[in-house]
């Protein structure tokens, strides 16, 4: 299915597959087909009927154009649905016509339809996510004693490690596809209760059809339909969200690393990829573009999505006519973040002398802190912090590394020798537990499919 | 152009034809036709390589699904779209292929081609919102002396004339349509900067190539290019999210009158309009749920817009690439608001008798506040408060007049007669200046088109 | 704590102490008292150091005006905070001035400093859901067969029972309540990084002060500092926003059926609430209102956090800065809403007569597909459907019973006999597994603590 | 007026001050004195009240933590207001106790206290934008001949000058300065409607009386009562979120050149500004991450505005009463962004030296368009791409100057000669219209005031 040109940098082919006319259609005529034989099976229509809708159920047999403006005049796909089905029936089986969508009401199908939709969703996404988990948590491995700047406000900080970072961004995708997971989980499970959720038109027999209804869907059966209570769907959304955000993260730190006057990463090259067109030289982060636009644009869709949560009564009025394009939007959005990220962590390049020559640009003042603490027991802190604060800055305006600056210091050097001057700007020596987090963090990587 | 089914109730045929493959590539290659034509007249490219251009641009060449595909990989449509349209101007004439996109910039394509888009939304948009002004100007005409209940969280209060509340709505439409003129107005403009935003691969000549650019595509022409300065854009989504915030605040009146239990109002009828699958007696209003759905989306399309503004120096990592589907959506819902409304408000059915029925059955204690200031004047406010308090209670409770009420309380009937009792329950004296403010509304109404 | 003016209808005053200067103060305060006190019992600071911080923190000592003033000098209130802290020390006791803040960078108080206070706000808020929860329950129980007018689109259709509407609301609470506890329970640890991350001033001591911190503080130790990965928070926020989003449905049907043409139900009375300036009869659905105006803001909230997630590095410029605020005001509308809709269902008053009265009101069309369905085993469904339009229009328009319409359209009584007509009209015998339903939904009701 | 620290990095203690509780009283009071004496002009009260009230109205005599209080169970701050005013009038004089509010509604003081409070944000907005926009005009005077690196996607590009860039921002803090000067002027109106927009309580007084009070309060006269149109507010917010989005814009473009490893741009220096509570070498972008944390949350509460436009009839259920806060807060965002960005604007330190380093660390493969220009017309674009690619990335590579390699290039050296070469790495020689653009953007500098 190919993407429409303007949604070209927010969805993907698969992605965009999922919420074609035809797998809407699909995912509509499946209803009525499970609703069917369900009822059929239960003696409630006659199994001849069953077998009629299942046989006519084509999604080729309906034009979806018309299908979208009997929409619009029906404020649902639901009903004008029902309606073709029943016609494209009724050409074949009188009878059976009576009993398309029998006890169903519009938001049934739409919303099951919907359901379907992202559980069809789910193995694209988690699939991608375990990719881009799979390659942060070999790029932290193989980089676990790279070091390079940390930043704080974009200013130079004491060091890292590339490990660590790569940890974190790691541990952060874990935890937004674990909230996924769990999110998916609690919204894969059909909408079934008739024009007001009570499923009245099954007499007593409603909740046996909407349990064989979900086990012939392969979805879950929720303690009641859920028509005007979103709650579910919106727990999904902000699990998007969320994890959108972390990808958004990873993508910025990456391009600010990608920066032509950093050079320490750069995204993965390819034909037609990151090019310019006036700027042949150039090797754009467009993964991390994507990844970004999609942050962008998902927190004003998940709040799209929590304002729909209103709906009046048993069928709300604008609330439940919103929700497909915004999910739709949030799952492709999120799809194309999880995608780009998963490609530049596969294929991240790492520029490790460019991280060690920026560290050395800094002339050692990132270890302005580590003198004071050094000198804070000897001189106290505030006489430290003024000394360091003097140093920092000559070694700023004279390029000169802090610990000559400090070695030319007599209040300084009355405490410290020249041996701990010189290795003063030992980067490797001024980690901490850069080490130890990094491995707290990627031994959270029991397999995420054990849990769900 | 057929709407999406997952469009279906966000858009119309015209306005999703307005963002479809062809008209984007169209409005491409109509910058790309008229660049080459401004820069041959200008002698800065060749006449035969403008004219071989020309004839090449040609929609129906580009196969939108592979430049689709190529827009994901480059991160814009842009350089994918010159690098096609270069190709098939190659296969015809090899030196006008040089000539291709000169001196333009991905960026200048694909936001040019966004504001020609635009400009084709203006007219779609205005059109529906003259209509639906025409329509409510009409309405609040008719109903000039049609009393029904005012409502105050959602509790009867004192009447209001119908005639006001549609000029209510009038004016909130004309203001949003004035607004929505100006931010068209101001951002119909030309986006041409070249790589950098100072047309340096035009020597001397940048400025008059945009000015010509601008007429030839009749566009105006910005003091300079706004590649990273959203600014305008922004203020038209805004004005779209002002106006379809009034757009729903009067679907959000007519649906609530349109209430079965008040039965005030209700939507034009028609084939598969406002039906129900399950319930053949129902006439839902489509509508105002279409309207309202436009309008719970809108606001986080809004914000999606405004968090991209802040775009990296002369071309964003993020920002621009998440405009493209923001702005189509807002215009799209705009539209869809602005055509229901109009739809409703051409059509819309009043039953008078029942506002009638509505206004008695409140047994008049929403005259409460005029029997307080007739008392107040003699018995002071507070006890005047009290008196009505207590009386409007009885009223309530034994369900009777509350002038009848009043009639039995000694307190009361020593400073007003009987005359004004009975006059207490008469609507149409207790309208205020309803009417004059309904003229001062509907006096804005001079052309629009005279001032834009 | 008062409430400001400006907030008056977005707190209470328990969750506006929260986040008052004192709390806040006292928040950073705890953290500076509890990484001294672990730090020198692990030796890395001296006793006395730890126990002369101990005494100077505190709250009263330092302005919070003035730190507020330096907190937006510094971008920070962390830095000023703890530089207050230290002149304090200092004061008292030179030596031990020099080891306030010990190791910590000013995110690492101000973001723990946060988690404190939602510690606080936990309980706060589970109060009120419990509350509410146990209400709705109750009301469910209560009008498990007090039948009402189900309503799709704002009209009339088939009934519901009071008590499955309640029971929807109760399970939709309920589980909002659930990933409200989940989040927390997530959320709820401490940040300590040091300047980036690595703990680097505290040598290889970093990991074993982070757990006696958090120990000290009650709090959960995490795998590794989250500085600019603020996913738990955003799952919190977002918790936030899905319940209130629940929450704000209840309203909406609260305050639906309260309309006075409705007149199902009403929210408790109470001196000074709902009353009118102007109108002394009204009875204004003031909790509704307020948790109305709370889920009308969370969602633009929860999107300005999410928006606030792209954190650079180790150190955000921008996104940290934001947070505070937002969080803060998503708390307070969240508790805003729960105490509100605790209150409304503790003392919500049901009219049982009007409910059935506006049943009656519908002249029975709204089983109009009870009878589609006895009809299409007999005449066909498309036969049933073109009978019942037109006997429910005609019901309408002569304001008859359908039943009676019915009885006098003969292709209908060759099918039905007059018993069938007769039962037509019994709200009861048409309610399906609303029954099952509501029990289901209570079902979910284990105690939420034994889960935790 | 002390900002409290929640809000101590999202206000300014003037700004904080505009909505106090002593503003929001004395605002409120205000319309009731104005209320008094024109209805007391006009012989609608007696003159003793009207002053008595006068005398009465003291913010000092009203407790604002028990208001607030009452103000939660009301659902709305003006109806205790107007009662607590009643009790100290009444305390006075028993009958001028009758005539305090007379007339109006609880949100008519509500509203017009809340635009009272708007007219004192603006001169205070409009300074720091004035000043804003002086500085980055003498900024952009001062370099207009400094040239720096154009930069897209984050990576080196052609060349751009300072005073371009600063023209840019310069430009788009005009623009949004008058549409906020524009909505400003639209948004400052009275609103005085009574019970339901009719001022029934006033008989056919009502528009003098109106017209009046707008005079009196300095505001404005609107066509109608606006209470549930809520339009004009909503456009101002708007054009603080549009204005905030070019600041934000503006701040992340600074931030970017205040990089360590870039280095072109400081934010100006101050006791307790921009420094690390553990880096005392470190001189933060405080002023931008202000901004940028204005510009994260600004566009989340413009849709929260916008979502609460939905107001139901002549009063909302919700709507209205989530409006205060979010208008509060969007002014004081917006403020401390104008004032951020006035700062810096301001104090900016420019290290143009380092601005040509940075362009010499490109090796000039920043020009490679320019050379591709020069070779097209000789060898065709084709070819001359792929030459200028292959140079591109040998400089690059080999660390050396792309004339360099270019001239080693036989194909190149055939078309171009050394003078050619040796200039294609002149900057100055490759900003096109820079000037020019520059230029005009200035111009539209003519007096905002005059205008408006």
């Amino acid at each position: 299915m190919p993407v429409r040109l303007i949604d070209s940098l927010s969805s993907t082919e698969p992605l965009a597959e999922l919420f074609s006319d035809t797998s809407i259609l699909r995912a509509m005529l499946d209803f009525e087909i499970a609703l069917a034989r369900v009822e059929s099976r239960l003696g409630i229509i006659p199994t001849a009927a069953a077998d009629a809708i299942a046989a006519a159920a084509d999604e080729r047999a309906i034009d979806p154009a018309q299908l979208s403006r009997d929409a619009l005049r029906a404020g649902t796909a639901g009903i004008p649905l029902a309606k073709a089905l029943t016609e494209i029936v009724r050409s074949k089986d009188a009878t059976a016509a009576n009993f398309v969508h029998w006890a169903a009401t519009s938001q049934d199908v739409s919303d099951t339809a919907l359901v379907l939709l992202l559980k069809g969703a789910r193995p694209l996404m988690d699939g991608d996510l375990a990719r881009a988990e799979q390659a942060l948590l070999a790029l932290s491995e193989k980089h676990r004693q790279t070091v390079l700047l940390g930043r704080t406000l974009l200013q130079a900080a004491p060091p890292v490690t590339l490990g660590l970072k790569a940890a974190g961004w790691f541990g952060a995708v874990r935890r937004g596809r674990e909230r996924l997971n769990r999110t998916f989980h609690e919204a894969l499970v059909i909408q079934f209760g008739g024009a007001v959720g009570t499923l009245a038109a099954l007499g007593d027999q409603g909740l046996v059809v909407a349990r064989e209804l979900a086990a012939e869907l392969d979805l879950g059966c929720p303690d009641a339909p859920w028509h005007t209570h979103r709650d579910r769907l919106a727990a999904l959304v902000c699990a998007c969200g969320v994890l959108t955000g972390s990808l958004g993260k990873i993508a910025r730190d990456i391009s600010l690393l990608a920066q032509s006057e950093v050079g320490e990463a750069a995204e993965p090259a390819g034909r037609g990829r990151g090019g310019s067109s006036t700027m042949p030289h150039k090797r754009n982060p467009v993964g991390c573009a994507l990844t970004l636009a999609a942050a962008n644009r998902i927190p004003g869709l998940v709040a799209a999505y929590l304002s729909s949560m209103l709906q009046e009564h048993e069928r709300a009025v604008g609330g439940i006519q919103s929700e497909w394009p915004t999910v739709a939007e949030i799952i492709q959005l999120t799809g194309v973040a999880a995608a780009s990220i998963a490609e530049i962590a596969e294929g991240l390049t790492i520029d490790a002398v460019r991280m060690g020559e920026n560290l050395d640009a800094t002339q050692d003042v990132i270890f302005a802190e580590k003198a004071v603490i050094l000198l804070a027991a000897r001189v106290g802190r505030e006489k430290a912090d003024q000394l360091l604060e003097t140093a920092a800055r000559q070694a700023a305006v004279q390029n000169r590394k802090l610990g000559d600056v400090l070695a030319e210091t007599p209040e300084v050097i009355k405490h410290l020798d020249s041996a701990a001057l010189r290795e003063l700007g030992v980067a490797e020596n001024y980690l901490g537990s850069a080490e130890s987090l990094r491995l707290r963090l990627l031994q959270t990587a029991v397999p995420i499919d054990d849990r769900d």
